[in-house]
């Protein structure tokens, strides 16, 4: 299985998802500000190990306290969750994460700070083994949705290298080809960051499973062809009616499903739900620097001094979804029902 | 005015788009198999374009026969231009230019070889002159379709690199701000030749139209925003119905277009319409390489062994299209009636 975090001896290491498919080099952060940054610069991409990441750079933070008493040891703890939940602004599961460590660290206010911090080491691996149990039931109840000989699509990268592992649109994947399916990839390339292409294609070779490499402009052409059954993709984060913000393209990839009459799934844990907000109108969106568009492998493809832009994720409206697949349980429209049942199932 | 192809001397040179916008080289064809393969490996492209070198080179063969009875000099000839249309499948202007050249030979079959050779050479150079006022007269009537302060989306590159010069959809824009109209573009970079990104954005910043570049994936994003008032695009042939051929990714645009209700033009000169096909499945769709998906400037992105696709055009079918725009004026729905009257009308 593929490690795409891990956290021993007050290291956090991370495969490198900037350098793979070409390099397989591992990070180690050692501070929360390490982690934070690793986030920022998508060395850890993927809104469910960002999550991970999170919970583990909050024990890293927690270790590196010097207070004595709760007070001040929860105050300086907290100055560096805000800082840490500014890497990245759209995915929820960073929020999520804080906020979970956040509370144990409450939780546990009379134990004395050196077993207070065990106990935040411990809940970071929890976080972590936690999140690939959910992958695999995700997957469960994602495959059945899947028929015999299907071809799916999938956009960016949703897969183990998204998550503590296993994936979550690639769980789905998974989890049908563990029941005996024969399935078959198509994976769009998803510029600017090519996760599909770097990222979606080599944890699929690792694990032997047909894919297929297209740019992200081919995709209505298959579909059109007829030559793609249903899509699957993760999330960043899911607004209470069911609106979905997920990489730059997925919205591009929904409608063209709606055009072609090809379901449109969405795999996601319940920590990328976000009742709070009403709509999609409501999640920010991460703006990137426009030099990942303009230049590739750090070559400028485009003419010096050309203005781009570098919008991150986009948002896909509820009536463009077929239905959510969480660990809980499959939702379908009406969301704002469906959903919130799902979140408060245990 | 960028000369993106030229005829002197007996060398017919053209700039080597495959090289821009790092390198502004120029590739010197003297014969019509060199006019071929700079056909095939697209240093020069776009579907007018293709038709002037294919001029040019069908009068590069002609000269290089040395048959002296017409019999044997248009067996020859033949024979040289049937290779010639077979270096690219999708464009018909290619088909259409080497028609128009033997057509010009059977009749001045009459006319001594020598001289036959010279009327060949001022035929091709008629194609080049005849496509610049192409575009101009179709720009004239594409931009009262255009209103003041519009952003103007556009794929892939119809500007005046894919013509003798002026360009198609990038001629509307041109005679839109020629016309004083404040013009803004918004240039998909095309995966996977990077067209948009390489093309549309160098010619543009050389006659100071504004332009922002975008991967094709963000294209939906910004139609939903409303930051984009209409789509014009080229194309690579048209069938009577209407449904066009054009660069990959033309479907998907054309689909989010509709969805956000944005007008989706089409600007091309007659030489495009193919009315001996009744609709776009007759239309043949060129297969290139898969090494120019999983590679970018010769680079690797993919993992190595992963297979890809890589189908270099798309249909987008009638109902998707708002206009056709031609230099005989705009057609619009049926088209099956509206494209035949602009065909033969002289």
């Amino acid at each position: 299985m593929i490690k795409t975090i891990e956290y021993i001896d007050g290291v956090v290491r991370m495969i490198d998802q900037t350098r793979l498919p070409a390099e397989k080099e591992f990070v180690d952060c050692r501070t929360i500000e390490e982690v934070g940054n690793a986030i920022k610069t998508m060395i850890i991409r993927g809104a469910p190990a960002i999550g991970v990441a999170a919970a583990m750079g909050v024990s890293l933070g927690a270790d590196s306290i010097e207070a004595t008493n709760f007070e001040d040891f929860y105050r300086e703890l907290e100055g560096k969750c805000d800082r840490l939940g500014q890497s990245r602004p759209t995915a929820v599961n960073l929020a999520w994460a804080i906020n979970r460590m956040k509370q144990v660290t409450q939780d546990n206010k009379s134990l004395p700070i050196n077993e207070l911090k065990s106990r935040l080491k411990e809940e970071a691996l929890t976080v972590l083994t936690e999140d690939i149990t959910t992958n695999q039931t995700m997957g469960e109840h994602g495959q059945t949705l899947v028929k015999d000989n299907s071809v799916i699509l999938t956009h960016c990268n949703a897969g183990a290298l998204a998550t503590a592992g296993f994936g979550t649109a690639l769980g789905v994947v998974r989890a049908a080809v563990n029941a005996g399916k024969n399935i078959r990839v198509m994976a769009n390339e998803t510029r600017p960051f090519l996760q599909g292409a770097r990222l979606t294609t080599w944890e699929l070779k690792e694990d032997n499973i047909p894919v297929k490499l297209i740019t992200d402009n081919m995709c209505g052409f298959f579909m059109n062809k007829q030559e793609i059954d249903l899509v699957v993709v993760g999330a960043d984060r899911i607004a209470a009616n069911g609106d979905v913000a997920n990489k730059i393209g997925t919205y591009m990839v929904a409608v063209l499903a709606k055009e072609n009459n090809i379901p449109f799934y969405v795999a996601a844990p319940v920590s990328t739900l976000d009742l709070s907000l009403a709509s999609g109108k409501e999640i920010p969106i991460e703006e990137r620097s426009s030099d990942e568009v303009t230049h590739i492998n750090k070559k400028q493809i485009s003419p010096e001094g050309i203005e781009a832009a570098h919008p991150a994720f986009d948002i896909t409206p509820n009536h463009l979804v077929t239905a959510i697949i969480t660990e809980n349980g499959i939702a379908r429209a009406p969301f704002t029902d469906s959903l919130k049942a799902l979140a408060n199932q245990k």
